[in-house]
């Protein structure tokens, strides 16, 4: 979806206000140049306060307003947390857990595939759409928001479940073979004695299970877009806000949801994205998320929520919060929306600050976002829409991530966290990546990352066999192509299918203890946790352990194969490990890197006009200067560089170079 | 309620002797001195050991023996701990918590408003009284045992809850608004839909409930204490033994007692006080408790409880009973009640010992009160009611405590931590304080502290305001006047209605991350977790940041204001900065500090003889020496000193002075 | 039960395996040398897939090629893991836990006094015993598998628990007095209100239930081996693989076991030991384990499951594994039995790898097994049923275990750590124990160490006073003959009825703090968690308090007492100091220690010829050498030592030396 403008705004809650003020809060906003709001998602209870009894008096009167004052809104169906007279006429919709059932008061507490709440989520939404839909300053709607199934084990959903498992297997003897359910004594002899599966202690059938959840959600989420699809108007689109995972702050892919599947039925991917401030700010997770967000609707996407204040520790230093907007865009994003526009008087996010303080009056954050979009301004159409050619790209799967977290116990391993460490390798290299998803073509890419593809059925693996016959250079870390679809271990050498490729196997692994990984050129790293004992046979070895037994063994590998080439990483080795091994394989595929890094960071793209757009960043205190490269200008200043200058980047700040 | 003794004894649990020993056990205690024991609280199974049959004849033998050897007498009803066969007879009697509902077993688990509990404790007390109330050697009752709500939530007691919250807000339009229910979809629709309070995210809410649950335990308290007035004879007395709050030894304010208003149905406040011992034997937990007591019926109070052996790593060095003893009295007790006599050889606390070992024999500890005991004697009546009037206060508030709690989440503050950091500043500069509630008169006072007063309604500020006006020196901290009585934050600059008095404002907080704390005298201190970035307008600045970009704000202020002055510290700073501005402000308030500090710990009061009697402790190995600044003479020794003499006092050891 | 030949093999799981490959396992087994298996307990719904259903092919295809290949096989009974059928049918079946009822999914979590379960184990027993007790090559059976009560305390085993106090206590002021229940009102008036037990705070009551649960154990392998004993062959055993308790690895005495009295049913004792490995590998495990399981039936036993590559940290270095395999063989076991051949592919213990890793191809683990059963093999007949004649013992007692435990949140304490710490002492200096239990007859050994001995009824004390009358020598240490077989405290001076023995006496205990162990020769040594303050009588004092005022008191005494001696240990020192201690009593007692100690480790025996054979283990990197004491010769090499030469035992490396 391309825009004509760049969506610069908040949530913005009526509802929540100690006070009437809408008419105040407007002109705040369009007094530094905010243009859009988005409402409504998260109070049901407001609009329906008694079952089918509706009021939307709160929402009408902001959107008579914000038609004055010529703001665009996002309308939220309000479905992600329910009023307490449904949780009390149909106690059975709250989600019944492992750990037993939710009580009612937080949100995403619920079971989604519930009949009785599907009629009143129905109901409620229809009311509000034909109450709202012809307001013209609506540009969007938002379905649900950061949507969860709650861990939903009751009976229906369970049932549904093993109608799932009945279809794949129809015979049962199949589905005990392939989940291996003898052991402990968990085969099932007819699909009518199928056990809670809340109890279940078979990897393959806890996985299958969450595997199911995030298809209930991919299924909820499309549901919902054919309701809201009978009233929307032309150009108004339908969005969701995926959200990474979470580690107090936005990290890694998110387990419990497919957002590439569930994002099938919108027109524009939305996203959240928190980092850390102050500090601890580098750009990584606002890199990351957007990369998240492209690989969705392989396309631009909207930030729908970031911190302004937020929390008590990402207060932004002066500066930094101008950083972050150009940080979205340089990513690929078409909006900054801030979580939210005031900070609350009650209740649970009290301390979640939004663009005004608690005080309600225009202080510090609003008037560095005034600051910042007047300087966006004169410049926008050269950054909004801003199209990517990454030449590497990283493969990610949800699949593989549950068979990690299944196994967690056995090793410690945590699939974000080897992610994050491949993915931030590359970020601080400058070595702009994709995501993409088994489903996808990869053939594009010169580089393909594989960290960790604990899953991998056989489809996937000739795709990547494929990709390096055909010329591509392939890195695959340690549990990769371990296990199939159904999470279970392939019964031959490993890597499955691909030993010939990589030229080496292995069957033993162990924690490294001593063991640090030594390169081919006298270089020296340590490993942590993990480490897998590679027997090398017609491979290159760029890497063997140096410890008393394990000398004998190779860490890291690499193999000229068809046209391409097939690297593996076969320890949990150090951060500066991966980017040694990613900038040698770069190089072999022809990649140029630039020769600064991190806090320089580079980010390019090709604007509406077709022109080059590179940004460079400052994610530090310290000024820093790096030599120019050709004749160029900087869209902010004005500024005209030729070859051989000096560019500085003052500390947290940044320039946005134009070629001349 | 003032006293003709010092009542010095322990706990006695006839019912829980290996076999029968009453009569040697009050020889032994006579040869020491003890006079007092305290029984009967902890043993419903006892008297009524199944449902309508009574047996209080381990009671009554004691009772018969205490006359005997003019030992006197504290009975407790019996109502902390029920009976087995009344769990079993009521079910729901045991409470219903956020958790579930609790088991039978422990003590203090079930629903104190319970109809039914109700109906059998008022049944066993008046049993219990008609039986025993003309024993003469009976010279006090207490009610129940450091009482607690069990955090019961079952439908009965939110049934009262909700209906208390329609009492003040008769317009659930009201209730929604000042409590911020849209939040989440929690508005309430009507009264009959109030979802399970157990689950609610809305801190406001939740903070409500458990000032319900302590206004509980007031009534019933109240209600106790009505029943027991229909059976005391003159000169008999009603107290509680109310206990701080507890991180394996009593640290801070009680959260689930309401102390002030719990303790108006008695005539003397009884506390209980654990403590730290050995190497760690600093009397601040001591004196803490004893101004906690004090505070309840501003009056001098009994200890009820406190360790002789108590748990393993509070064994007493020899000397610190008496210590410690001597640490009770010059607090303002009447009192030294040891738990327990005996050590229990069967059950929970069998390793919470008494004054006895396991032996029953008379070991270390027993000789050691008899000891302190010979030499208390003859000097017990210079002691005993001894009057305070200290010139400092430092207000105190449940309500706070429960609001910073219930946002511990966000920023890791914990009340009873903070009011412990400005108590023990206080303490350890010799500046003796009281507690003071909301609802209290502090103007006598020169120097009013306030620690994080999160919740304050508009009465509050409305007193501090006119302390400062009428000459009152306050020192104030963070997290102070910044929500109402209901947690709802004020939606203006902070500290609400108080910005003028203070020449200052704020409206953004933050992590101190590097940002130190740095005097106007150059002197540099550290903080930790929070930090509020201050705009000075009118005030003095004493402190700022030192930080490269918070540096621009002010830390800790000062302000003359009306007839008095107004200091503000902005940061939770090191025990040390509270010293030091403590200090400076009592300098300012005309109140005059010893030049010695921690480990000489002075405390004074006037006695019944209207002489001023001065304590001075040395809590510590080394001897330490101080300078006579009066001719006085030692209590304890007879010695006497002149102005300018040294005054030495031996390790773990004390003098107390009185004017020549 | 002596065997003719050591038993070398593996579980196997024809029932877990993703493809068909009995005859192919078989061959890889018999081209080793294994020789055994063990089948069939894990699998209750294979042999059973719907109620009443049987079909025992995949382990008759098992038996049927076994026979043929001359493997010889343990049958498990399948009663350890049940169906979900059967949950289905009788969900009260899954044990009611103090946490509430357990789900299905994992094993030995149900109510094995339950008589549904009772009713189906007994047939599905019988069903496979009918069906397959004819194969000959089946030479024993295995009763359940690591037996457990699941903690469960349902409705029906409560009242059968109730019972059983009620017969012992048929006056039930009895009960109460010895129980202490009046505490916290916790007395019962009849046995009909008795409460339920799982709510309890008395460590009395929560003892004796967890003794009753023992004791259902115990009761239930009994009932098996009734069912068994009517179906096996002559020749044909019974067993049990009892298992240590855990954390991490086999560690400590199992505190859900009376492994002592649950072995009376049984015809040879089985056993798990897993154990750290690489850098961690000491043998002490293999050794606890060993003794622990030479306890059972006072005689040799079987390993019945050990790990080859286990877990993550434990894939052996070269030659580990041939180490292990003769430690077992040097401790008293008759097997080495791996868990298990094959790695799983699916579910829970995918990482827990076998003999073949999850390639199912021969691999460094089974060439490293072959390659010492081709060594063993033509000694093994001088090295089976290995006769111990050890001189010392340590007494091990599950309700001292309880009963430490049960106070744990008092002092930290563990017992199995004191017991290990008392263990790996002995072990360390080649001073080989074994234990015994308060039945057994210890009059025979030398020297007889008791740790934390918590509950000790008077017959035990008096057994142990007679052994040290009639010339044992005793090492005692702290926390031991302090509470009765109830865990009620002894109302006198401790230890309890042995302070003439010991001469010595105490009533006070604390922590260490600063409070170092110094010995009358100067030697000084730490101390943590626990500290006895004895007062010396008419004892020799071998330690003191290094204290400011703990210094009176002694710490670790010696006494001579009728023709033995009794030494007292009153700290929880540090294992430098137990080992001196030991060590100390070790010469006093005429016991020769050798001059070497860990890493070299010796065990002794003498074999079916009536030589004495002498292991020589080097538990490390280095090569150890040591002195030859006597003409002798290494049973492996050949090679012969006069006195005085040099035997060089290389890493990880071991000599088996018979005099010549």
């Amino acid at each position: 979806m391309r825009q004509n403008e760049i969506l610069i705004g908040a949530a913005y809650y009526n509802e929540y206000m100690p006070y009437e003020r809408i008419k105040q809060d407007f002109e705040l906003m369009r007094k530094i140049g905010l243009n859009v709001i988005r409402v409504a998602e998260s109070t049901w209870s407001t609009w329906e306060p008694e079952d089918g009894v509706f009021d939307f008096t709160k929402l009408t009167d902001v959107l008579e307003l914000a038609c004055q004052y010529e703001i665009k809104v996002i309308i939220g169906t309000p479905s992600y947390a329910i009023p307490g007279w449904l949780a009390i006429k149909h106690p059975e919709i709250m989600s019944v857990t492992p750990d037993g059932q939710l009580p009612y008061g937080g949100r995403q507490s619920f079971d989604i595939t519930n009949s009785d709440y599907r009629y009143h989520v129905n109901r409620v939404i229809r009311k509000m759409l034909m109450t709202i839909k012809d307001y013209p300053c609506i540009i969007g709607y938002q379905l649900d928001n950061e949507t969860r199934s709650a861990h939903a084990a009751g009976p229906d959903i369970q049932a549904a479940f093993v109608e799932s498992l009945r279809a794949s297997y129809p015979n049962i003897n199949d589905f005990n073979q392939k989940f291996g359910m003898d052991y402990w004594s968990n085969r099932v002899g007819k699909w009518e004695d199928f056990p809670d599966v809340r109890g279940t202690i078979n990897a393959s059938l806890s996985a299958a299970y969450k595997r199911f959840l995030r298809d209930c959600i991919t299924e909820f989420l499309s549901w919902q877009a054919e309701i809201v699809r009978e009233y929307i108007n032309p150009g108004q689109f339908i969005t969701q806000n995926f959200d990474p995972s979470w580690v107090g702050y936005s990290f890694g892919m998110q387990p419990e949801v497919n957002q590439r599947q569930a994002g099938a039925c919108l027109d524009v991917a939305g996203i959240d994205i928190y980092h850390p401030s102050q500090d601890a700010l580098t750009g990584a997770e606002i890199a990351f998320g957007g990369a998240l967000a492209r690989a969705i609707k392989k396309s631009n996407y909207l930030v729908l929520e970031t911190q302004s204040q937020g929390q008590l520790e990402w207060l932004p230093y002066p500066g930094q919060l101008r950083l972050q907007a150009y940080s979205h865009l340089a990513n690929g994003s078409n909006s900054i929306m801030y979580w939210n526009w005031h900070s609350i008087h009650n209740s649970y996010e009290t301390y979640w600050k939004g663009i005004l303080s608690h005080s309600l009056e225009p202080g510090e954050t609003y008037n560095q976002i005034g600051e910042y979009i007047d300087e966006l301004l004169p410049i926008e159409r050269h950054l909004m829409n801003l199209r990517k050619s990454n030449m590497a790209a990283i493969l990610i799967d949800n699949e593989s991530l549950t068979g990690i977290e299944e196994f967690k116990k056995d090793n410690g391993l945590d699939y974000n966290e080897i992610l994050r460490r491949v993915f931030d390798a590359c970020y601080n290299m400058n070595l702009e990546t994709d995501f993409v998803y088994k489903e996808d073509d990869f053939s594009k890419y010169k580089l393909l990352i594989v960290p960790a593809l604990y899953s991998s059925d056989n489809n996937t693996i000739n795709k990547i066999r494929d990709y390096v016959e055909n010329g591509g250079h392939l890195i695959m870390t340690f549990k990769s192509c371990f296990a199939d679809n159904e999470l279970k271990v392939y019964p031959d050498a490993a890597p499955h299918n691909l030993t010939d490729i990589f030229g080496m196997e292995y069957d033993q692994f162990t924690v490294p203890g001593s063991a640090s990984l030594l390169f081919d050129d006298g270089q020296s790293f340590s490993n942590e946790k993990f480490i897998e004992l590679l027997r090398p046979e017609h491979c290159s070895v760029w890497a063997r352990y140096s410890h008393p037994y394990w000398s004998r063994y190779a860490a890291v590998t690499h193999n000229k194969s068809g046209k391409g080439s097939a690297s593996y990483i076969g320890c949990y080795c150090d951060k500066n490990a991966f980017s040694k091994i990613i900038r040698r394989v770069a190089q072999i595929a022809g990649i140029h890197l630039p020769g600064y890094q991190f806090p320089i960071i580079r980010r390019v793209g090709t604007n509406d006009f077709d022109e080059n757009i590179e940004y460079l960043f400052n994610y530090s205190f310290e000024n820093q200067t790096i030599v120019c490269n050709r004749p160029c200008s900087d869209l902010i200043t004005g500024a005209s560089y030729s070859e051989g200058d000096g560019i500085t980047i003052p500390s947290w700040n940044l320039v946005i170079l134009r070629d001349e």
